[in-house]
């Protein structure tokens, strides 16, 4: 036997772009983006629109038509794709196959663009088709959700769901650039706004105290949408993302994966509520259980984990419901640690928390502590009064 | 305006290991291989066999079942695939659904493997497969034939055809790790076995004058299937291959394709072959086209040029055949030069000779000097005697 090795390293490099009325022709962070790379020539872009996004904004497919006659600085198809917002998106596998046929009939190669505007569904669906067709179009995200903005449109994963299973399809694949448009979340509901807050106080309980507090002290500010604080909170936590997806293991090879603190539980729950509770909503009750369970473990104070809960239920979120509630070793929701454990691959590897900023990998979960964990956020949600949510 | 900029490195290693008899259980290195790596225990493997290499190897499943009995390194599942072998296993998408579906019902995660025992095409339809389910589940290479252990084998490109487009969908994921078993290409028809050298001349051409002379000198042997000789070949191929891509841009972001020397005619000779031509006897044609062509072009020297003719004529390959002929500016094969930049994305850019063992990119080529080279190389033919192929 001999062998040859083989070895070399790929650098990837993209900008999130923060501003307002992207398609606005005074606007010009979008042509400068396309000028400044168009040195070969002859790129197409195609957008593929979430049709949530498509109804809020009756004007947009107008405004890009007209953004791009203004700046020529790339070749816009003339043709749109509306697809249906949410987890639909990711679902129905015809709508996969509709965009390799768009990237195929309108000859969008390598060098070519794939834009998405929209939530974080309809971005893993465009972001897998582009990744995959051609081995890899050029991929532009523009997310239009607090959750996208400031977590799962600026990072490097995408997918799609297959027979159920939640991001079965998919891969590593970072964007081209992502660009965050304050002015789309102006017609989110209250629902889909508030529910990307959840990420924020995730990344904020494993990475970064002073958030956390900032969070806390913003509460009512960002429960009644003030753009300021929303702006903050989003460029903060996108920032947090990032470091994180840059360090040790951006392509998560490894089975460690703390931004998915909370998130064992959130993806079951997600399922068994047949995606009748959102993403952040999961997550936010995640956030609450893995928390309670560290206190109980004697990781975490009692006082810090009454902070979580109160931020949370500041925020208005859920902390608990039927579905998360853990009564005995029967509960569906236990099945979430095997299935998270084969999702991670390797060994469960859980976060826990130490402190408001700090998270610890544990590989175990005792099911006992988890009913105590759930009873005790019952009974926390009972004692807790109105005042909680006028306290900053 | 403001942006966060987001800048990180992947690494990427592998190893190409060439052996005998893989499964034999006195050989180790499999086993090897994975007792290094069951760091973290249960991960499980999954075989997908060429049905080509499954007849022609009766006994292989018994063998990789007593090999994985006696070296219980990782967990070998019950069941193997076995899926029809060449272009056929990457036309027909339900292999892929198939594929998919066996990940999830076997339950293999990211920290399992998916091994592929087979020809390029096999191995490109299962690399493809194994790269987007749970985005990524660990694959293993046991490349069968010359041109997937000298090349398609070893890099990192897999894909499937879609609707005729070949390698339509795709994605660039490195394996963990490939099996050369020379034992295999024992069984190869003799077309299969030439057909991989074709690639040896192509890197030689582009990249090795002395890799050039060492085949001219072994036409001989290697056309006898000397296995020696073939080693030799397969090693220094690999080599050459696994230095250019692990060189400055292995996904190849750019649209210099200097490996792709000979293929533009190549794709499109297959294609219009309806897969009757195989991939190295169309590049074996495409050598010969282009290198005539950078003759004609004033780059070569006529007496090189034909010492390139003549080492494919000694291997046996046809240097034209009737789809390769250019007789005006309607012959369909020069549709391949839109279809390659297209393919390329970007500008088109072509790999051109000026010595044997150097290339030269260029970003056109003249439909009138193509025709020339066409009837060159059908001239040359006819007055090439027998004597050209005992020269060595
Ligand atoms: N790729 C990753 O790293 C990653 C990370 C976390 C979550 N995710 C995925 O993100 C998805 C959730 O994304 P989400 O929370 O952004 O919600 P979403 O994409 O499910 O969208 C929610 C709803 O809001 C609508 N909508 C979107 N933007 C709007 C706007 N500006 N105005 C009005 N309506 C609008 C959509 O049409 C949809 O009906 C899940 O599929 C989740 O798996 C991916
Ligand atoms: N991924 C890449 O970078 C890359 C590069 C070049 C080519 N390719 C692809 O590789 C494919 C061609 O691969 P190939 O030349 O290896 O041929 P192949 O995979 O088409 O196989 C040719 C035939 O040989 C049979 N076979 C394979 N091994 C055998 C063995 N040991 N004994 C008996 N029969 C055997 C197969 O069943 C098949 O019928 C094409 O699809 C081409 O696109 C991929
Ligand atoms: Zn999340
Ligand atoms: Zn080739």
């Amino acid at each position: 036997m001999s062998y040859l090795a083989q070895s070399f390293s790929v650098k990837f490099d993209y900008k999130i772009y923060f501003t307002k009325f992207l398609f606005n022709i005074e606007n010009t962070t979008l042509a400068d983006f396309f000028r400044e790379r168009a040195a070969e020539g002859g790129q197409k872009i195609y957008f593929v629109i979430d049709e949530g996004v498509f109804i809020a904004h009756p004007n947009l497919i107008d405004n890009i038509r007209t953004y791009f006659l203004v700046h020529p600085t790339v070749a816009l198809l003339p043709d749109f794709a509306i697809v249906p917002g949410g987890e639909r998106s990711k679902n129905d596998l015809s709508l996969f196959d509709q965009l390799i046929d768009a990237t195929d009939s309108y000859g969008i190669d390598r060098h070519s663009y794939i834009a998405a505007i929209g939530g974080g569904a309809v971005l893993d669906l465009v972001g897998y088709a582009a990744a995959v067709a051609h081995r890899g179009i050029k991929h532009i995200r523009i997310p239009t959700t607090v959750l996208s903005q400031n977590d799962s449109g600026i990072g490097v994963k995408n997918g799609i769901n297959y027979k159920g299973k939640k991001n079965f399809l998919g891969t590593f694949a970072p964007p081209a650039a992502v660009f965050n448009d304050e002015q789309f979340l102006t017609t989110l509901t209250d629902r889909d706004y508030r529910s990307g807050i959840s990420e924020a106080i995730k990344v904020a309980l494993i990475k970064d105290q002073e958030f956390f507090c900032w969070i806390e002290n913003h509460a009512e500010a960002l429960r009644n949408r003030v753009a300021e604080q929303m702006n903050y909170l989003i460029k903060y936590c996108a920032k947090l993302h990032l470091a994180h997806i840059g360090g040790a293991d951006p392509f998560e090879t490894g089975s460690a994966r703390p931004l998915d603190f909370g998130h064992w539980s959130a993806h079951k729950q997600e399922q068994l509520s047949n995606f009748g509770v959102l993403h952040g909503e999961a997550v936010a009750m995640g956030i609450a259980l893995d928390s309670t369970y560290s206190f109980l473990a004697g990781f975490l104070t009692e006082d810090k984990l009454h902070r979580i809960l109160n931020v949370l239920l500041q925020l208005s979120f859920e902390i608990t419901d039927p579905i998360m509630t853990i009564n005995d070793l029967q509960s569906p929701l236990l099945k979430g640690l095997a299935e998270f454990r084969e999702h991670l691959g390797g060994r469960l590897t859980i976060t826990l928390l130490t402190d408001l900023g700090t998270g610890k990998e544990v590989h175990e979960m005792s099911p006992q502590l988890l009913i105590k964990a759930s009873s005790y956020i019952t009974n926390f949600l009972e004692n807790s009064t109105s005042l909680n949510f006028n306290n900053d």
